[in-house]
């Protein structure tokens, strides 16, 4: 059986390429996003009481996927990318049906001009994803503080120190001065969770990386003892 | 646009009719289901480390539904039926994409000639549900502690005394002696969250109702000092 769905909205998300997302909505508490609702799901009553929980759920599409068959196994970047688990037991994109599932932070419900539009803390969404439905968090059912989190049990440390070279540093200083408030937690928020795939982190070799964050191209460098920021660029158009 | 999704297996569930479902997973936490998977998705490799996590995601589709329109707002029960909130702000089946979320308790995975099914537990899922994706439970970003839960911020009571007359009494007795061991409990667990339509939840006057569960028809008569079942027969079939 074959069952169709209708986008209702779309995500603007500070995260511009699948590389660098952290890996589950809540581990960057700091990344933010905007869910901008389509006609005809734009409208303020279709919201009414939203307003009093702090969290929702998304159900959402990973658009951002090439490949189209599924595998029955993928290796977790959690596991080191060597082992191989069934797809079900993980939260991998690679999926059979490619629906994404995210606990995010609503920070406030914006009516204009009829639209609506929610924006969202906490987020591991990239940027123009499309949402199928949005569903308030409910604690006494969906916060199971006893259940067993199998290989995926602890939460990533993600406690790796994160330092700025004199230039991106200066340039973080003006822009959080501007238009971005909040630019170098998200910068560190982002970093420290390891974006680097799984079969760069066993090596302690320092090697430079980039992903595009808002208009910026940020680049740092990496090994086991942390992370320096080396560049933080506006990108042309 | 519109997105195709294929049905991933089948859910074989205690409750064969949509009144009396719990409605929401965990609230009976001995109601018991099977997910049976399809075809090419009963693969044994597609589930290997799904073992180690004591719950999943159910991602489903609310096919028990008649009406095709989706409305604005709705009338969730735990209101009392009479307030009308927006339908994202509420876990209602009647939304623009059908789909439902549960968190069940994974009791233990069966694979027999090379069929596999998952045993479940604390469902909320209405007989031959179809099941578009299964992901693991992941305490550290699905089990949000602090979170508010807006006009649903605790569990409905759901501590109704529950009795049996003599003769549904013996009959639940012989049948937990037989093949349907803890029924007793099952039956308590769903008639005590009060499966009533909400209209009916502010009279005081006693009246019968009944819904099927398992092989059999369950009545009870329900006021506001308790309930008293008072038939459990068997269905012809």
């Amino acid at each position: 059986m074959e069952i169709g769905f209708e986008t209702i909205g779309i995500i603007r998300s500070c995260y511009k390429e699948k590389f660098g997302i952290p890996r589950q909505a809540g581990l960057a508490p700091t990344a933010t996003a905007t869910l901008e609702l389509l006609p005809p799901f734009n409208r303020a009553e279709a919201f009414t009481g939203l307003e009093g929980f702090s969290h929702l759920w998304l159900l959402f599409l990973f658009h951002g996927n090439n490949r189209e068959e599924w595998k029955a196994t993928v290796r977790p970047p959690r596991l080191g990318g060597n082992t191989r688990l069934g797809v079900f037991a993980t939260r991998s994109p690679f999926r059979p049906n490619p629906i994404g599932l995210s606990a995010v932070q609503l920070d406030r419900i914006e009516q204009t001009h009829g639209k609506v539009a929610l924006h969202l803390k906490g987020v591991d969404l990239l940027d123009g994803t499309p949402v199928i439905d949005i569903k308030p968090y409910l604690p006494y059912a969906d916060a199971i503080t006893t259940a067993n989190g199998g290989f995926a049990a602890e939460a990533p440390t993600g406690q790796l120190p994160v330092h700025f070279l004199p230039e991106p540093n200066q340039t973080c200083q003006a822009l959080e001065n501007d238009r971005y408030p909040g630019l170098r937690q998200l910068i560190i928020d982002t970093l420290r969770n390891d974006p680097r795939p799984a079969y760069y982190q066993k090596r302690a070799k320092k090697k430079s990386f980039g992903i595009k964050l808002f208009d910026f191209d940020l680049r740092w460098q990496q090994d086991d003892e942390g992370i320096i920021v080396t560049e933080l660029l506006r990108r042309d158009h």
